[in-house]
Parts: C-alpha cells; sequence; structure tokens
C-alpha cells in the first residue's frame, strides 16, 4: 500500500516555493563613497503566491472499515465526514459503505496542506478541489517527496553538509578561499574584526579577487558571520589574513541514475561536470544557473528535464517545474515575459509523459494549458500566426536576429506547441481541441515553409517581410529538430547552414543542445562529438568546473566571464549547458522510449567517435544499462518492453536477463 | 502639509484584511454523544489574499531640497532614488531638480507597504505601480488611517474598551450575564472548574438557553478562559453559579457626526438603534450582521454606505468595502456568487462620488470596473439582456419570485449598473465606453418597459417568459427608485402594487429600504413614517436593541428568531436596517447633494408626521444643521454651495451663518 501524500490546492506548493525563491536574487553594486552594497533585484515577471483556502473531497465506497487520522498545516481546518465534522488531531473510524471526506481549511501565511492515514482515504491526488473554487474538480497537488505526517511542506527538503575550503591563501593583503569548485549554501566565516565590511566572492579568482566589480557579494559584519545561501567558488576577505571560511553545503539528494563512460577521458569528465552542473540547478524547480539569478526559466527548464531524463529521471523536480512556470490566473504576460518560452514550456509536458508515463500529470495541467492558449490565441495574427505583441520578449537565442517583424523561428515554436496540443487533446478525449490543434499545427507549418524558405538562399530566413534575408542557424535548427520540413530541404540547411562557416555560429550551450539534437537526429554524430571536444572541451581545458552560460572560444581570459554589461555577470554554472549527458544517452547509448513511459524502447548504440561505451539510462520503472566495443554489445534491462538495434538486426530485450550480440 | 500615507499595492489592505475576516466565521454544531462544537465555517466564494511583491514608483520635479526617510513593513526591500539602492532606514537628501523614486519590495506573509516621510516624495496616491505588474499605471493603495511610521497595516485598527454585564442571574443550575445590549469583542470567564465545557451565547435569552441549539457557542476550557472575538447580548455557563464574565468591546472608533430629533420618541430611539446596528458593523468593511457571518456582501453594503453618507460619514470604510467586495483578479463568479450584488457593487461606486466628491477613487477602481464588464458581458443573452448563468445565485430579497428565467428586477439592476457606468467613462474620460454603456442603459431600460409590462396587472411581471405574469414589489420598487418607467406607469405602480395587501409584503429591512426610498422620492413620506412605527417600531416593542435581518410582524416569540432553518440563525443585528437614518436625514432634514461632494446641495425639510425636527448631515467638509418646525425653519451650515427651499422658494445658504425662515 502507498503512503499518503500530503495534499493541497493544485499549484499551491509550486506557488509558494517559487515565491520564495524568485524572491532571493541579490546583486551587489558599488555606491557612493565606494560602498558596495548587496541589494535584493527582483524578477520582472509577476510572481505569484498560493490562495490561502482549500476545499478538497473525496467520495468513496469501501468495502473494509478503516480509520482515518487528519493532520493539516492550517490556522483552521475541518474534516467532514459523512456531514460531521471533526477538529485536526481527529480519528475516525468508518464502517464499509460509501463515505464522503470533505478537507477544508484556511493558512494565513503559506498555504494550507492536509494529510490523512487511512486506507482508500488516505490522502493523494484522488481528492478533488470543491466548493466555489476556480479549479473546482481537479485534482489535489502532491509531492512524491512528502509522504510522512511529521512533513512540512513549506519547508523545502533540501540536504546539506559541511564543507571547507581545499585551500586559503594570503592575497592583496586579504585571504582568499577555493573551495575546488562552484558550490551553494551558507558560508560561515569566523576570526572577523568585527568591522562592518564586503566580501567578494567569485565564480572564479579574477571575479573573487576583484572586489569593485565581483557580481555576488557579502556585508559581513560581526566577530563571525553566517551568510544566506549564495554561489560561489572562491571567497575573498580583504584585509584580513586570519580568518576561517566554511560552508553549509545546501543541495537536492537527486540519485544519478544514469551513467556514461567512455574511451575518450575528456567526455567522461565532461560528463561528470555536466551532472555536478545539473546537481547544483536542480531544486524546488530547475534553476537556469546557481549564481546570479537561481530562476527557473521555461527555456532552460526545457531542455534540463530532458538531460533530467538521463539523469537522475526524477518525475517530481519536473512536474514542479513545469507548475512553477505557470504560475497564477489570470495569465497576462508570456512565461517568463518570453514568447518562445512559453511555446516550449507547453511543448515540455509531452516530452515529461514520454519519458515518464504520467498521464495523471497531463490530465491535471491540461486546463492549465487550455487558459494559456486563452492567453496566447488572441494575440496571434488574423492567419493565427505568431505576431509580436508590446510586453513580448522575443528571445529564441542569444545572437543577433532579424526580429523586428514575425520570426520564423517563434513560428515553429508555435506550431510544435499546437502539435503537443493534439496529443494531449487526444488524451485526455477532448475531440474538439484534438481538431483545433492538429488543424492550427498543419497550417502553420505549412505556411512557415511556404513564406520563410527562401529558395536563392537554399534556407528559412529569419523574416520574410522585412526583405532582409537573413538567416541564422535557429529556425533551421528547429525545422530538422522538429521535422517541419522536406527531406530534401533539410539536405540543403545541413549544407548551407550548418556547414556554412558564414553563417554565424551558436555560441549558448542552449542552442548547441538543439543543434546537436537535431543533428543526431539525422545521423550527424560526428558533429556532435566534434562539439563535445570543440565546445564544451574547450571550457574544461579553460578550467570550468561546471559548464558556462555562453561560451565564445574566440575570447580570452576575464572576457570569458563577461556578459549583459557586467564584467562577471555571466554565469559559470548554466544548467543548460548539460546537455552532453541527454545527448550521449540518447544516441550513444542509443536508449529512447518508443511509446510512453518506456512502455517499449529501444536501443541503438552508437559508437561514434568512441572505441567503447557503456553506460546507464533509468527510466520510471528501471535502469537499461548498455555497453558496446564495435564488436559485443551487452543490454541489461530491469524493465519489459525493449528492442535492441543494432546493424538494422532487431533483438528483443528479456526483463532482468542480459542480452549480448557479437557483431 | 498633509502626513504621509503608508502605500502598498492598489487592493493589498484590503484583500488582506478581507482574507482574515472571511475566515472568522464560526457555527456550533451538536455531533455524535451529544458534544457540541464550534466549528468554521468559511465562505463559499473565492477568499483573495494580496499579492507580495510591489513595485510603486514616483517621477517629480522638486524646486526645494527635501530629505526622505525610508520605511518599510518588507522581508526584502529597495529604495531606488534616480539609480542608486538604499534599504529601509536610510535618510536620502534630494537636492532640486527632477528625481525618480522606486520602491521594490517583497513580503512572504501579510503583504509589502511603504512608508516615506518626505515632502513632494512622501508616500501617497500619486505612487504608480511599476515594473511588470498587471496593474502597471495604477495608483498606489492607501488608508486614511494609516499615516503614521508607526503603524503596521497588517494590524487593522480596532478600538477597545472593557465590559461588564449589566445582570447576572442563577437560572437553569447555571449563569446568565447579560450586557444590556448586543455587543461584540473576546469574553473573558473566571473562576470556571477547569473542565471543558460548552458555552452558550445569545442574541436572545432563549437562545442563550437553549444550550442545544444557539448558533454561537464556545469551547472553554481551564479555570479562566478568553475567547475569540464574537458577538452575542447574552452568556449562558451551564452547570457553574460562581462564574464571572467580562468582555473587551471591539469596535471601530467612527464619529457619528449626523443626528436626528424629532417629537417622536419611538423614532428617536429607532434613530440611535440604528446608529448601534451601524456601530457594530462597521469594521474592516460594512458587515452584514455581526453576530451569523459578519462577512462583506455587496447588496448589504450598497445600503449601509448610503446609511454612513448619512451618520458617520467615512470615505474611508466605504472605499474598503468596495475593494474588499472586488477582489482580485480573475473574476469568476458574481460577487458573493450573487449577480444582483455585482451589479449594485457598480452602481455604488457613484453614490460614493455623489457624497464624496473623491474623483481619485472613481478613477482608480474604474478599470477593475471594467474587468468585471468584461466578466458580466460575455454571460449576457444575445439582446445584451441578464440571462442566468449556472452558478449565479439570483437573490434580490428573500421572498418568493417567478425566479427561474430571467427576471424584471435583474434587468433593471443591469441598466442601473450601466447608466452609471456610463457616468464613470465620462469622469475619467473614456469616451469609447461612455457610449457603450449609454446605449446598453438606454436600450435595456426600454426593453424592461417593453416587455416586462403587464397591462393588465398594471405592474411590472418578475418574468414574462413563463406565461404566469407574477407581479411582486421588487421590480416595481426599482422602477420608481431609478426612474425608469413613465409617470403614468409609477402611478399605477403605486396603486396597484405599493398600497395592493395582496401583493406579498416586503419582509426584509433590505427591500424595505428600496420600497421606502423610492416612495419618498415621490413624495410619500407618510407611508415611510408609518413602516418606521408598524415595522422598525414594532421590532423595538419586541425588545430589540439592534435592527434584525428579517422581521414579519405575523410571527410570535421565538419564531422570529429562525431563518435558513436554524432556530436562532436570523441575525438580531443586521446593518441593512439602519436605513431610518438614511430616511430621515434625507428627506425628513431634506440635505442631499446636488452635484458631487456636495459641492452644490439642498436642504428641502419635510416634516412628515413630526411637530418638529432637528439634526445634522455630515458632508465631505462640513456639517450641514437644520431644525424645522412648520414655522421656524434654521439651518446652520460649514459649508458652501447649499439652497434651501421651503414651499417651492429658494433661500441660499451662507457658510457659517446661521439662516432663519419664518413660515
Amino acid at each position: 500500500m502507498n503512503k499518503a501524500k500530503w495534499i493541497w490546492h493544485p499549484g499551491s506548493f509550486e506557488l509558494y516555493h517559487s515565491m520564495l525563491l524568485h524572491n532571493r536574487r541579490t546583486t551587489t553594486r558599488t555606491y557612493e563613497g565606494g560602498v558596495r552594497k548587496s541589494v535584493y533585484y527582483y524578477p520582472m515577471w509577476r510572481i505569484d503566491s498560493p490562495q490561502h483556502n482549500v476545499i478538497l473531497e473525496k467520495k468513496a465506497t469501501i468495502d473494509k472499515p478503516e480509520v482515518l487520522k487528519f493532520y493539516a498545516n492550517t490556522d483552521t481546518a475541518n474534516m467532514i465526514v459523512d456531514g460531521m465534522a471533526y477538529r485536526v488531531g481527529s480519528e475516525v473510524a468508518l464502517d464499509v459503505g460509501e463515505h464522503t471526506v470533505c478537507l477544508q481549511g484556511f493558512k494565513k501565511d503559506g498555504f494550507p496542506a492536509f494529510y490523512i492515514e487511512g486506507d482508500t482515504f488516505k490522502t493523494d491526488r484522488t481528492y478533488i478541489v470543491g466548493g466555489a473554487d476556480d479549479k473546482r474538480g481537479r485534482h489535489a497537488g502532491y509531492s512524491d517527496y512528502y509522504t510522512d505526517p511529521s512533513d512540512n511542506p513549506e519547508i523545502f527538503k533540501f540536504s546539506y553538509k559541511k564543507m571547507h575550503p581545499v585551500s586559503k591563501k594570503d592575497i592583496n593583503g586579504g585571504t582568499l578561499f577555493d573551495f575546488g569548485k562552484e558550490v551553494f549554501g551558507k558560508i560561515t566565516l569566523e576570526n572577523l574584526d568585527g568591522k562592518e565590511r564586503f566580501i567578494a566572492l567569485g565564480e572564479s579568482i579574477e571575479e573573487a579577487l576583484d572586489v569593485e566589480y565581483c557580481q555576488i557579494g557579502l556585508n559581513a559584519s560581526g566577530k563571525s558571520f553566517v551568510s544566506d545561501p549564495v554561489a560561489f567558488r572562491y571567497i575573498f576577505v580583504p584585509e584580513l589574513t586570519e580568518v576561517q571560511a566554511s560552508l553549509d553545503f545546501e543541495y537536492l539528494p537527486l540519485e544519478n541514475k544514469g551513467a556514461f563512460k567512455c574511451d575518450n577521458e575528456l567526455v567522461n569528465r565532461l560528463w561528470d561536470v555536466c551532472a555536478y552542473t545539473m546537481l547544483l540547478n536542480s531544486r524546488e524547480g530547475f534553476f537556469d544557473g546557481i549564481k546570479r539569478d537561481r530562476w527557473v526559466w521555461a527555456g532552460d527548464a526545457y531542455q534540463t528535464n530532458f538531460v533530467n531524463y538521463y539523469l537522475a529521471n526524477d518525475p517530481d523536480i519536473v512536474r514542479r517545474t513545469i507548475r512553477i512556470l505557470r504560475g497564477r490566473d489570470p495569465i497576462t504576460k508570456h512565461i517568463n515575459t518570453i514568447c518562445d518560452y512559453t511555446f516550449l514550456w507547453i511543448a515540455s509536458v509531452w516530452d515529461y509523459y514520454l519519458h515518464s508515463g504520467d498521464s495523471d500529470f497531463v490530465k491535471d495541467i491540461y486546463p492549465e494549458i487550455l487558459d494559456m492558449w486563452a492567453f496566447i490565441e488572441p494575440r496571434l495574427d488574423d492567419d493565427g500566426m505568431y505576431k509580436r505583441q508590446p510586453d513580448d520578449w522575443v528571445f529564441i537565442d542569444w545572437s543577433t536576429f532579424d526580429s523586428n517583424g514575425p520570426m520564423c523561428a517563434e513560428q515553429m515554436l508555435l506550431a510544435r506547441a499546437y502539435e503537443c496540443t493534439a496529443k494531449y487533446a487526444t488524451l485526455v478525449g477532448d475531440s474538439a481541441w484534438e481538431k483545433h490543434a492538429s488543424e492550427r499545427f498543419e497550417y502553420i507549418a505549412t505556411e512557415v515553409n511556404k513564406h520563410y524558405w527562401n529558395e536563392e538562399k537554399g534556407a528559412f530566413i529569419d523574416d520574410y517581410k522585412s526583405g532582409k534575408n537573413n538567416v541564422t542557424r535557429h529556425a533551421n535548427i528547429f525545422a530538422i529538430l522538429f521535422d517541419y520540413t522536406s527531406e530534401e530541404r533539410k539536405e540543403r540547411i545541413i549544407k548551407n547552414v550548418i556547414f556554412n562557416d558564414k553563417i554565424t555560429k551558436i555560441t549558448t550551450p542552449y542552442f548547441e543542445f538543439y543543434e546537436l539534437d537535431a543533428m543526431c537526429q539525422i545521423g550527424s554524430y560526428e558533429y556532435m562529438t566534434n562539439m563535445l571536444d570543440s565546445y564544451w572541451g574547450e571550457m574544461l581545458r579553460l578550467g570550468a568546473t561546471t559548464i558556462w552560460e555562453e561560451f565564445d572560444p574566440t575570447k580570452k581570459g576575464i572576457e570569458h566571464y563577461e556578459m549583459y554589461g557586467g564584467k562577471y555577470e555571466k554565469s559559470l554554472c548554466h544548467a543548460w549547458g548539460a546537455s552532453p549527458i541527454y545527448l550521449l544517452g540518447k544516441y550513444a547509448l542509443g536508449v529512447k522510449p518508443t511509446s510512453a513511459g518506456y512502455k517499449t524502447y529501444e536501443v541503438k548504440p552508437n559508437l561514434m567517435t568512441f572505441g567503447k561505451i557503456e553506460g546507464i539510462v533509468p527510466t520510471p520503472c528501471g535502469n537499461v544499462f548498455v555497453s558496446f566495443d564495435g564488436g559485443k554489445c551487452e543490454v541489461v534491462s530491469e524493465i519489459d518492453g525493449g528492442t535492441l538495434v543494432l546493424r538494422d538486426k532487431k533483438y528483443p530485450i528479456i526483463k532482468g536477463e542480459k542480452l549480448t550480440v557479437n557483431l
């Protein structure tokens, strides 16, 4: 029997923790008199909070008696069993037969949550929102992390361990501490002199020693000082040499079930660095980067979700991330204000379903997706294509586009959002939306090929109305990735865009993800492995212990740390850089679901440039181990439904039995 | 120079206190084993909460230097002056010239609020919502009650005084305390025996002694016990005779500026009882009744606002009440779920403006009214008339209507809402809505006269589609009150409906308000004074110390206390019963504004059935004193713009000078 779960108004848990985390960003600025201050930096989008009243109810018939024990974190609450009200702490015995349990409560701060020990009536998703609530009829919110009556859903379940610097040295009249790699948590400084003092932090030595321009710092006072949680690798305490530093490292203890090894040590190290980058950014939801914003961004999360499916494969963090991004009604802006991020958010639910098989969540989030469309559709142009609206941030990537008009890449993401929505509609049995979304998808995909394809350039252009016929990689990559154009055009894109050095190179790991995913899909594995070496590998050779937000190999020294006009504003630990884990798992180990939740799946190993590979891909119900050296291939799987594909031959994988194929 | 005010996101103060107050209702029920429990009873509509992030900003040019001192109640906050961030507690000197002050903050619980001491940049309504907020560009929220840096806007400013019972007696083996009239606050019981014990409360002796069925009770324990705030006149402590009771009476110290005396002592006493009923129900907003719900209802408040204009004339409580009722976006249900209450809410802003002249508030609330129309209009029928929708509570009054179809009274209130909205649109300069609302108003008023008028009955009928041709007083009263029909039809209504005993009488003071207001408008003052005696007077003769929610003179004894299926569920202190204060002020003293905010006003005393009258009507800028005995009329006014009208003669009223007219 499963344990009960704490339950709440759907989304409350995520709205609450999202509110807290999005209000924690600090930045350091220099003010009059040279005083450096750490000030709060608030998001440029609306930050929501949970509602404080909730009614959740369940009706069921039981065929054996059970005893309910009622817990709640509320200020006031009733458990109403068959019309009779009980207070928190009550135990109620139910006889066989039909019963109705209604949980009502109010909590002024935080959010109300309930827990009932019982059998059929134990709290879980099967409770339904009742009363006059806007979300009446929807399932209760829950988290796999909160299953014990002693849990407090308002305290996020991080783990902690004490850490000490790996080195300490006197420099510039002060003390520089190095923790060996980027870390996050509360810093304790001891043996200070009691003076108010600015403490500089850095992801790089240069940043930490640049007291005037470092991005994050602390205004310490007293003889000893404990900071709020911050991210850094280096701490520089000016003017003092006898000071001590330690850290309460704060992290989410996700188990990395996925693994990858090959005969290229740089790639192996890269995998570990990517996994560590993920660890630091896997928290209440998936963060973009751990130093600067520590916010949840839908485009970043879209990719981090994929990495997760090949690393920890934790469904709860994906669900949380999706709900954090959704926010609360009314929807008045795009997610993170970015239109492409809204479209990717919609699409992300499909990939979650494909990798988890969690149709419950699709059903739970479906009405929230339709509400998102109710925001999007009135803002489309007369043809139903994306049109830039005031307040829309058209992002796509940190690159230069012909972006004043309606961009090709946005239309493709809109098409993708419709394509996925049609599948959700099928799943929940909404035939009207299935038809509508399919039609819109087909229409937009066709129109994009009609208008944005430039025959002369042999490529999709950013904007066909501006007359500039500007070609960037981005829309062309989407066309391959989402299979939105003909094979003939794909060939031309590869020649005219991907392998064309005149087309501006991708500088963010963000878009490298899409580029490499697209190239792997069409079998250009070497393009990927080359990029692992020349792009990610180059970061490692420059000393990266986590993956950077952006990387331009043509830059030098501390130029690498500059971004957004700040000398060290770039994040050197950015989750969107962890895609090699996904790419190697999906395309080298070759493991991917062929139906939702790995009910069926394929293992199609590709040696690429490696002499041998081995690793594990986690699935919702067990791991798949693969090793391959070009001759011998071994697969051991904990789940049914798999097929090994080697040189066009297929071998069924039997759960729990080692499958060995010698080519 | 005005003092600064605490400011916040518009509506936050009201949303916060509304959330608290709407979660305080308790009711008493008997459960298994005869145990009586006081349990929480939550509203059947969504209870909102304030947002926790806010950005408020102001740009201005100053011609003399000033010093800003920054206060905030937040967890984190910045005051950004000309791009430079300051923390809470900072003092910043500004030179002459242009400056920008931006206040950003986050508060996890409660709501964020700021206060700046300064001159031009002191905090007040002139700060504007900034950032990516949904309400960007709107004015800051504020309350006239919170003007000191030491204020805490999360603590509502009630006053307290210690009260003791006026009598105590041993009865039924226990002790009965009588406080002399209905009171509200925390009860202290001393000299208890320590056992857990149910304490019965009552608005009547019968209720307090009926331990099994009383509506409100306390689950006391310990030797001494302090309750949550409750309303009652009587306390009955069963089984104990040595117990002591006292009360911390909690109230809002509004000054009753209005006054009325005449030679009818019953009417004078009634005025005082109405004023005391108002005192108990004037709190965070105007409540319906103090014993049972203690909630804010738009129809009740619509009337209480009018009474306020002739009693305390506090504009802040009206603004608060309007904002509490509005709630937060998105609007998904009618206010209190009642369609007529939504329409009355819209209309109430006009009456507030007329009596206060506060055009700022009309401008502030105007976009929220338009959002309300965005909810209403898609739910109207093809002709734009009101049509009952699922979840709509069609109330009008506690009476029996032919109410399955679209009721006449609802159309009239819809027309009234459009009529008032057209005026708001004029005031804010929104010509599109001025035209739209005027047209809709004219159309609906015409259609109502076309379809709902029944020539045979000589009256408006509830529903012209049902075939029942049912006549009730309600729509007919609205037709007169809002002047929505011809003089000829009004005459027929008076004969066929008002003075027709076959038409069910009004049983609630709620609708008596509308009936008497309508009758006074057409000069039938005697109908009003007769009703003061036969209806309100009868309650007083039955011992009422506050006005009841409903009164049916045909009932007897404790039948009067029954309602909603509960023996004592009726409220015996219901604000909608206080209308005599309004009616006597407006029609006997005859004082009313003839333009917004009493810029011009009329004093037209009517002796009615009284031999002499005197009293005070408060206006936004001063009081108007009137006395009249049929011969001599005296008016002393603290404001300009008045005209005394006596027997069709007009006399200008000079501010500060006694005007005496001898007829």
